[in-house]
């Protein structure tokens, strides 16, 4: 996930990489650290970094990006921000965390502003947390949605291997394979999205079954939703399309023109060919297969997004942009 | 699917191979197609008979069984049966057929009885078909459910490249994709697992998404049902468990001792795990991740079936079998 | 293939696309073709084009490419020049006819003049090929060491599916599989290196398996060659890293700083790292693991290619651009 | 692998499964072990062994097997030989020590007697090797070759995961990708087929490169063999088919009738189809491809073996077989 960032902030407009730091390869070059496991090239302003050892003290930029294992993330995040740092985090431990706000910038910027109320002693550092790379996509296609009446929601995930991190799933046990349980993914989905989705006081139930499958990244998740009242199809498809949201306004480096991307050929979305969609490739989401559900009142629909980019790296940059037009930054 | 037949039939207690026709390879010996193909070896006694054109006049045997293509299946059936043939077929054209009972031996064995009132001229002849090849699995699942009343059913399928034949599906469509799309396979598994079940004076609605992953063979299919009243994953665990259906008192010789197989690691069942259980392998379904639903009323889990065996030539030959108790053949 | 010249052609310095045929879809737009099997999208002025069929007289543009399949190609690219076209062809039946140059630029541009030869009635007709898409690869590194006196090669390829066309290989044989053999690639890649590398008069013996791995696109080869005489690693490497052609000294559009990049890690080259290599992505060919081979005069090398790309319609278009260059066009 | 040998002693005819020991599973029913991470089941008299610490004075059978990982397996062998155990491994560090006989038992049954030679004080114990996965394979269709004088072997292996244990090889690295190195895999070739064939005296240099591909077991190997005269395919051929050792004429257990199965189809040997063959599955080699190499003096062949079975646990066993026929145990 770190290489993520480092291609995404290569070419930034306005974000500057600045520091690198990580716990094994201190003092090694970011170009030879990613040269070895993935065989590819940076810019040399990237490649050229040397990286630090992960102390607050040492860092000096203005925002900090955090794509740490869950172990350790909620620590050193609060670390971070107590030494003044703005945090963006993907990791999950501070996600639900009710000082917190977890962004999708599209869906719910304004969240954003609650980091003015965290205080961290008396320094300007606080902590805002992206979604899991499943309830992403899953909170993505049902925003548009969400003033129908969202009464109960079923999702089926099939998540590719890159979500569980490196080295991740063993090939011996997904290859011809599925895996029909990942441990903490269901709740995730289910409790995320209802924050990001603003129904924290009455969340909606969901009934989520998340599955991994021999797919390298992109995660497709299959969804049903259950409405308030009765709900023709056309409506829908016509909210999805035409979703647009803050980001898009405002012309964010990293918003994607539609942040949803409507599908008619009824064999997509696929991974494959779903993964790259929008400009920053990555960051849109498609949809499609948008139909009746079990009833007049229910809608079913499969989405396909980038666990490492809408679900990842992107979204938390799409953040930090969405920050800095903020002023919190 | 030929080939599956030809495997099981090899050793059976008391039915005999005794002729295969085709279309391509007539006049080629048994043995030789497979091989070419599979790189496999069958027995001498089935791999030196050589095929004949498909063609009832020339057909001596009691009991047929037709895999055949879905274009060519519902005319080559009635013909055969016209001549007096009994045909049991795991093709798609008749069984939704009213006339013609739709059989999975464990849960709808008097079913077969219907044989009886069709009638092809004055012959003997009869056709009975078989599920297609997830609804096998769904249907196997929900059985031991009936009786709590069951209200509605989401299922999303993970179905295996085997499932669409020989070629089938390219492997430049599947390898680190998903299709979430397979034609025709939605409306079968509702409308099939309410006709095996029994529910066509007021079939229960089915939402389903069927969609094609990266494995060989072995279908997943994630279920939620909804039921009458509530019920505790408990009971249902129980009636999973102790499922038995005629064939299992019978002992008929391809039923597996337990149809149903309860997983209790929640990282189960997978199709490359689940998929050959069973004393002849792949007659066993597996459940797992039984668990509440959305609410008090439902329940989740997560089967694996054998599309090969268990939804084709095995279930097939189990209702040969039946056939041949209750006195057809 | 046809959609790969499709995305590079779109935004080509100075070729333009004119003009699209077809034979099963005459009539329809371009961009719906395309969007029915990849679910992808082109820039409006290539979707916007229109299926012509593929007829010679009906044709205008001065420049044909014919990524035709075998069975049709040696005809229509005849019928093609007869009426004055000038084909580039990736096909395989014209490649070893003598009067046909069959190039790749960087290792033998000036065959291209082979084409003033061909006659096809009086008219500015005539036909380059491009090679076999694995005979590509391994054509590049051989290249930088042809001055050292090749005595004898041995290639065992591990070739992606995409290689095989549409629909090609069937998911069910590829999937957790290796298919040892395919049909005429062992020796096109022997007589086409032979071709491409100026040995037609006395051929060096190459001994090929081929081999298909579940694996999309990129092909990888292991190529253990023996020389004339004693040859050290690091002259073979420096020899390999240091190769340009005259498309680089040219700066031809689509041709690659490098065409041949060296990979240090001793894991690398693989398909998925290096598959997109280059500029153009998918024109700079990977070698890497370059070490001695059975004995002193020998080196043993992987190298891992683009089929659609380099070894597809990337070659034919810096073929092209070659042709403009030479005044051939 | 551990579950494989499990597998083959269940239903042995001699050999009886006593003790099972583990480091990280002490204590636990070795039936729960193996169902948690591949959920299966084992027969009751194995799965309720529970596993006891690995400890030479605790342990009280005949005989030792020995999957142990590398990094522990020197020493931990050389303690339980000491403590008067025979050990059968299949872990590297002891292969290659000369006074280790290193065993394919039909094709050097005799080297085993070198155990009487070695001493552990005055105990019985002794230790003797299996070769690693893939130098089993190539061994296997080199011997039958041997009296033909092998002057030089180009070998390219195309490995399945499972070679790389539990977890091995990641996901995220071998999805639609091969993999071109495997360290310590191709000097471990080369000089385990030396040893086996009986030519350390004066060792045949062997080119090799091994890599990995996603395949979940079964690995293919490509070979290129020089002899130092003519050969004709015709009596390359015989040998392989007409090859047979000292495990076929007493008929031990484990022995596949026919160690090598000579593959006619063009397309085999394919890891899927051939990964079972033999009696007891995985035991016998399939071989196929032979044909001329690069010149009269050279035959080239694809080689498919079952690594966790003819390369791991079976041969261990039908070692542990030959042992016992020859007094050993």
């Amino acid at each position: 996930m770190g290489r993520e960032y480092l291609k995404i902030l290569c070419d930034h407009p306005f974000l500057r990489l600045e520091e690198v730091t990580g716990d094994s390869n201190v003092g090694r070059r970011v170009g030879e650290v990613v040269a070895e496991k993935h065989g590819d090239n940076l810019p040399d302003e990237v490649a050229d970094l040397v990286v630090k050892p992960t102390n607050p003290k040492e860092v000096k930029c203005d925002l900090v990006f955090s794509p740490l294992p869950t172990e350790v993330a909620k620590d050193v995040e609060s670390n971070f921000a107590s030494f003044g740092h703005r945090v963006i985090t993907d990791a999950s431990p501070n996600r639900m965390n009710p000082t917190v706000p977890l962004i999708v910038p599209e869906i719910n910027p304004d969240d954003l502003e609650m980091v003015k109320e965290q205080s961290f002693g008396d320094t300007k550092g606080w902590i805002a947390a992206t979604p899991n790379c499943s309830a992403v996509g899953v909170a993505m296609v049902l925003a548009p949605l969400r003033d129908l009446g969202i009464r109960r929601v079923f999702v089926t995930t099939m998540q590719s291997v890159s979500g569980a991190g490196y080295p991740g799933v063993p090939s011996i046990d997904i290859i011809d394979n599925v895996i029909p349980y990942i441990r903490g993914e269901e709740e995730k989905i289910a409790s995320e999205c209802n924050k990001i989705l603003g129904f924290t006081r009455s969340p909606v139930p969901f009934a989520v079954t998340a599955t991994r499958v021999p797919v390298t990244y992109g995660h497709t998740a299959v969804i049903h939703a259950e409405f308030r009242d009765k709900v023709s199809v056309g409506e829908a498809v016509e909210r999805l399309e035409e979703f647009r949201g803050l980001p898009q306004k405002l012309r964010l480096p990293s918003a994607p023109e539609k942040p949803i991307e409507l599908c008619v050929e009824e064999q997509e979305p696929q991974p494959r060919h779903g993964r790259d969609a929008g400009k920053v490739p990555g960051m849109a989401v498609q949809v499609g297969r948008v139909r009746r559900g079990v009833d007049e009142r229910s809608i079913q629909m499969v989405c396909v997004s980038n666990n490492l980019i809408r679900g990842g790296a992107g979204v938390a940059v799409l953040t930090a942009e969405l920050a800095v037009f903020k002023g919190l930054v």
